[in-house]
């Protein structure tokens, strides 16, 4: 079989992109990177306003699959031994259901603190409307970390979870949000994590090419 | 195994909540309704802000699992039998992906053309924003009603890509949006596909207790 593919934008700026990217990683899947054509549905992407259709993209022998769940679902059971989600079925119904509320919801996060992994405030205005999505993401990460222990979502091992959280991780720190301290511990955790260290220091060496898409919020 | 619950809020604003229902209804499992709390969470999924971190939540032996493609997989891999997804790998993937999009997309549409199963305009100002979102998803219908043969996105029998649109058809027929005639036999399918016929029953009974969340928009 061909080498995978990972259509994908901007590593500074499209969480979206860092996702699959991540769920590639989890599975233990090479991939080819491809660079995303720059065009309106890219762009919309990469102003957070929606997950794109075209980005992520993941095409793999005959099978074309885009959405970021969709992906993780697809690759979980092409690889089933990387135990992208936890074994238990309580804990994997867990995983999937946080996985799906960071995926359709946390609008005013997302548009109050979009992802830019190039920059690093020391203070910054949060827009109230973000207060709840903020609440709700520390409540969500700490009961997991309380139930299963930690350093990750469910535990020892990265799941599907994290990747869908990491981008979130990034923008805490990007703009100095402050944290419970379990949360704060997390977000170091998934600082720390080789994946996202590895990501982290290809956005660094990423031409700034994008200006003209800088977000206006 | 004491019966499942699905907490729901309205049949007849809340697209979630028929997801949810249908979702179950594909699986083969009973399950007792129950009323969803009149919360803010509630409201803002009735005012289809974005799905509820609440509304639907399936409870099914010890396993809670809310957000609908969260339940839809639970559901899958506890009732294989069911086919809830085209047995196909490729097909499988593209099933997702859509369903994923309209999980965490289509924005425009959700907030311009409201589920509301209890009206029926004769012709309604389509806020123009929505005219990609329309036009996207007429696009995935008619690949997937080409690719597969119809009636249903997967061919002969409902998938969960079926349950996920449901909605939308009914907003199409609700607002009398002009769709191109496979589009239109398609929302007929769902129509009259007899889960949905029983959800559109009880909406039809279900009293107006709700019209302080009228959307204005």
């Amino acid at each position: 079989m061909a080498t995978a593919q990972l259509t994908i934008s901007s590593k500074t700026y499209s969480a979206w992109s860092l996702r699959g990217w991540l769920m590639c990683r989890l599975a233990g899947l090479e991939i080819r990177e491809l660079p995303a054509p720059n065009n309106a549905s890219t762009r919309a992407e990469l102003l957070l306003l929606s997950p794109s259709v075209l980005v992520p993209r993941l095409t793999h022998g005959e099978v074309s699959v885009w959405d970021t769940l969709a992906i993780a679902e697809y690759l979980n059971e092409t690889f089933p031994e990387a135990h992208m989600l936890p074994t238990d079925k309580a804990a994997r119904a867990l995983c999937r259901a946080i996985s799906g509320e960071i995926h359709s919801g946390f609008s005013n996060l997302r548009s109050a603190l979009p992802m830019n992994l190039k920059v690093r405030h020391k203070t910054f205005p949060v827009f109230p409307g973000a207060r709840p999505d903020i609440e709700r993401i520390e409540a969500i990460w700490e009961d997991c970390l309380a139930r299963y222990g930690g350093p990750f979502l469910f535990g020892a091992e990265p799941t599907i979870a994290d990747a869908m959280y990491a981008p979130v991780t990034r923008r805490f720190i990007t703009y100095a949000v402050g944290l419970r301290p379990a949360c704060q511990a997390y977000c170091d955790t998934i600082d720390q994590w080789p994946p996202m260290q590895e990501w982290l220091a290809a956005a660094r060496e990423e031409p700034e090419e994008l200006e003209e898409l800088e977000v206006e919020f």
